[in-house]
């Protein structure tokens, strides 16, 4: 799973509450007085799977190490239009200056898990697991992996450096699918997977001849996606992709791939209505 | 209009591309050869308004100065499913290592700006202009903003530090719509503006007194809205907000408001469909 | 209000602390136990205007949590030679090594307030506020926007970024003072305000014409100053500026201007002594 | 000699150019055509030692590598009223967004070295050298170190981490002068001086016995300054220091002391007004 | 392989610089001309294999990027005693300044390649492969890693986030080393290899059955791993851990395992002789 | 001393803990439960000097400011195989993400100290004291000097910044080295000590006259080392350098001078063996 309790992660809160703050809440500094207290309550208007909460004690610690955090519900849960989801209590000038970033990160993580969750529903009769891509927002990756795995997904490879991906020009450049897994598994550490990207039936085989680790079976149609997993039978991973919908998912998991990677999950999610209310 | 052209800019982007290539490419260094060049066109496969273009050039030349990119279309030229938007050529192992980058900017970018653009098409016969809010996706505020102009709206404050909103937080310490805006007024720089929030007609009148530069109509039926807006006949902005949707976002317009706000164009903008053709 | 209290301003501490004390205050290592306790007092050897206590607590907070700072008097007291202004207390060596950097900072911040102070007494009969322009000392001009509210003045804008400024050059590109308000009031927020700069009452004329939100009367004779404040007669906020003087500022605002601005009550403050007691 | 083609020097000059740049120049941006070329002169309104120059191409650098920076004089020279100092042309925006902060610069380091120069003419007769001391602006010193040098004197220690400077603090811990020489030369690095600071004689033939590398003379009497200094006779370096002013600095000079420190040359100094003009 | 033209690395090189150049080269300043051109070879003194010749030109470049390097051997190439290199040329100052981080570079970086390829020459009959481990010089590490692959050894893991590695702890806390790998397998990316170290037989059997991808075989007399291997028979790869030196390893590789990991190729490996000739 | 409590220290920490950890501890996140509290025993498993305990407490407070950590021993303690360096107890997770980092710390750090010390307890009768040079390891030179002063050594300057150096390029660049003396003198502060780097006797003369604050014997033969010191005769502080091994150190330091500059106490030094015991 994907830490939300890292250095990068304080880093990049300090930066996107600089990215707000700047200068300072002119608002706030005019109209509220620095000794005012506050209690608020964060509240969904939606129903969904809520992902985010600890980042919430992360911002305002950044501000205020006194600001006190109480989640009422975790992340994961299923939480229901009009629940209440953690109350935030301190200065009312922190909790008023740090709200919006909050809301933020908690609307953006908890749509995605709500989402990645819809359709890990839509295929629940089937082994399959949905997983992102690196179709992500910049600067944002880490926190949209952790609210797939929140949401009963799993993070695809987190970037370029920490599996291979074999695709067409990587073929191409090579000769062959088995020219280029074998040059890979060759160049790279024996603790980093392989993965092959193939079209058909023939890549297929290919890519299971050269050993790859981990098979995706790219916009194939349904039927040779079936006849793709029964021919790897279990002798390396299989991953479906390619025009992933809510739709079509239940299909594609019926032909008994393990993974379905898809960047709907993060692109499409929204935001789920979450309120402070004070 | 926010720039791209910013030392800010460049330091997302050098930090967006650590995000995904980490400690090197494993794939493309392992297959790609060093000398390797390329030539590469980036198409889009949906209509829209195109917006990041100039981000291409950034992003390449942080990786290797060399990298040509030449531009066919500008930032804001609607574009149609199947057109060429931009050919990059040079050495293979870089574009091949930004390419995913590259495009994550310009999907959800160009989105956002068709969206806008869709808002402001739909509002057309009137003087409205759609703009954005601070629910924002953290770090990635600046490029919202920027492909909010570009699709034709504009952007709203960057943050809490260049104008003053005064919400019901700030009414109740203050004591009033009118001693917070005096209060506001005396504390903030005279080339700061201040933005009242109101719900109802009394509170219009209550900021109309204060002389509010801006007075926001804080999700009014539209009756009120109209009444609202024709109580303050010019003598301050006014701006829609609340629940604006694609749906009622004319009849809103139809009010006579100078400016609508909503987080939709940002956060339901999902993205739109650019590959990078080799 | 310019806020102390934010990651920026933190950040610059940080940084101010790395630039005097680098790999480490080779004195006090070698002279003082690292148990050793000690109680100091800061005391001012000048009468001025205090400002820049909050920075004392931020600056050893960085070093060492668990020194105690107390403050004596608040930021914007009057404050007369020979005064107790805060107690620092704890360990000798921290409190040894950030001794310089605390006096640095609150002894230009206080120059700085004092400075603001003695031109706002001098004009106080009238209406007219001082603020500062962006002639500042690079990396320093947050601290020194802060010293002019406390001194009883006004920050002008932050930088390019918070507010419109037409001058010489712009209006020359433009075509004239009415196209430039036009084109920058089509480019900018509607957040943000815009400021024009005039030399003789024909721009002032244009500029009101325009709707500028703030004319700025530069470098004008007096007699042509007071000409202009009764021709904007409060339709939009006027701005003297140019060789302004602790000799000249009273008659300056004697014209009825809203703010002057100038570089005088930062670029010209030196430092008040206050010194650290041990 | 301190250096201005550092790498601390680039970063120092980026954060001043995001501290006044932040988003963007609005009114450059708004108002100036992206295409517009603009050949610019520096010329200075006063006379004085011209420092900082370099800096310029430093800054325009870092916006846009294509502006040209061409020195007319060199830092040091001795500048007169209406003399012209640097021509800058290239791109329109780039040169009106950089220009402010190019003028901070080089208005706030040619002050501080011609008040250097002043000093160091006020004692022409005489051997001493003017040198600064640690009371400078937070994350502005290397600029007031290399302006010092400019100016014909020399900066004094960087930081508490390049010298060792033993006060009274330091002296009551140790015990002694002789023990806090002989503690600090065991525990610092044999290529770092010693300075003592003494404030009589008999501290000072203590300082001379313990073989310190420099005896600062601290506010002592002119008669007692020129008896430390005989008796020191060349076996130490010497340092006056302690309320020098432009009226004493002459007298002091004449008691034979090796160095004169004050932070009169950095923190009186002011602006040298240097424009630029289109 | 670990590449050397990231962000990263180039941030590390930066910091490097500021490290040893901080406010300035003193010596070089005060006597080289800052017109004078110099030319240098670099030559090694000692046999061994080369790695981080493009540090070199990653180095000046950040100084000047005037500074032209030209390399006469290659990353891996065996060198002589008294072999030329690399040659610089360009700008005295910047070539004085930057030789000793260059040096510092390429002395530890071959120092590591040389003698990973002892090892690797020491067990050429077998098919075994080096591999580093985590116990690198903090901040080195990606320095480390890429020259293990130089001198034809493999770099293990770069950390924590990019492959599992099952210990004691771990085994404990899971209950047994099925229910940690599966619990992992669960846990973690599709695209995650595990690995589970073990230390007799059992655990071997053990981790077999759990379908571990990876087996470590830790501090295992020879003669039971080499029951080990045979067991796992390539069911999973196989890596030999603990006490490695070049007297045993040969004996260890004699096994059949598949890699062999080790601290001594970066930990014991000092300093390979290379100067820079003026 | 070089100090461990600094701002420098504390950025170069994080920056290793990020290294290590990136994107999160897959396999403790995996399988330790986020509750479970651990108590760990740090042994040493060889005879030497320990260095670098204080970055135990440094490196937990960063992850995790609840975590314990009680030092047995101090640093530049004498150690024997078995015998227990410390105890760190708290949350398991935290303990075994930051375990291996806080080892690569006092491993290295406790091998150049007890290589230091080896060094000088090899030179016991005599004065000199053993120091280090500028031959570190990029990004980790101040544990290095840090390590080098435990094991009774003492740091040489800390970069090209804090002293002078003149070598056989700066004397041949300058004319002589009276010269070079002269012009170094005249450029760099007073409180800035200069070294000069000779080869003979008549070099030494040379030095000497031109009033040298240090003088290296670079690469002399025992014999005119010794004639060197003679004639130096406590003029200048001596230093011997060049090809210093465990075996010549005791015949160096034999002829008298001050210090002895070696890279073989950090690039020889390799690591402790240390370890964590649960």
């Amino acid at each position: 799973m994907v830490s939300l309790d890292t250095l990068q992660v304080r880093k990049l809160i300090r930066q996107a509450l600089a990215e707000d703050i700047g200068t300072g809440d002119l608002t706030t500094n005019a109209l509220i007085s620095p000794e005012q207290q506050l209690s608020a309550i964060y509240n969904t208007r939606e129903d969904g799977i809520i992902a985010g909460l600890p980042i919430l004690s992360l911002i305002f610690r950044e501000l205020d190490p006194q600001i006190n955090v109480k989640l009422l519900v975790n992340d994961g849960d299923r939480i229901e239009k009009g629940q209440q989801l953690a109350v935030v209590s301190g200065n009312a000038r922190t909790i008023l200056t740090g709200e919006r970033l909050s809301l933020n990160f908690i609307q953006k993580m908890s749509a995605i898990a709500t989402l990645t969750d819809k359709f890990q529903q839509a295929i629940r009769p089937y082994k399959a697991v949905i997983c992102d891509t690196r179709k992500s927002c910049p600067n944002f990756r880490i926190f949209e992996k952790y609210s797939v795995g929140i949401g009963g997904g799993k993070p695809h490879r987190m970037g370029l450096y920490d599996a291979v991906m074999i695709k067409d020009n990587h073929i191409c450049a090579a000769g062959s699918i088995e020219k280029a897994v074998k040059a890979a598994r060759k160049a790279v550490p024996h603790a980093i997977t392989i993965e092959v990207e193939t079209e058909n039936i023939a890549q297929v085989q290919e890519a299971l001849f050269a050993d790859a680790d981990i098979i995706m079976l790219d916009n194939m149609p349904v039927a040779m996606m079936k006849e793709a997993v029964q021919l790897i039978n279990g002798r390396a991973i299989t991953e479906a992709s390619g025009t992933v919908s809510l739709e079509n998912v239940n299909v594609i998991a019926s032909t008994g791939v393990d993974y379905i990677s898809t960047s709907a999950i993060t692109a499409k999610a929204g935001i789920l209505d979450i309120g402070l209310d004070m």
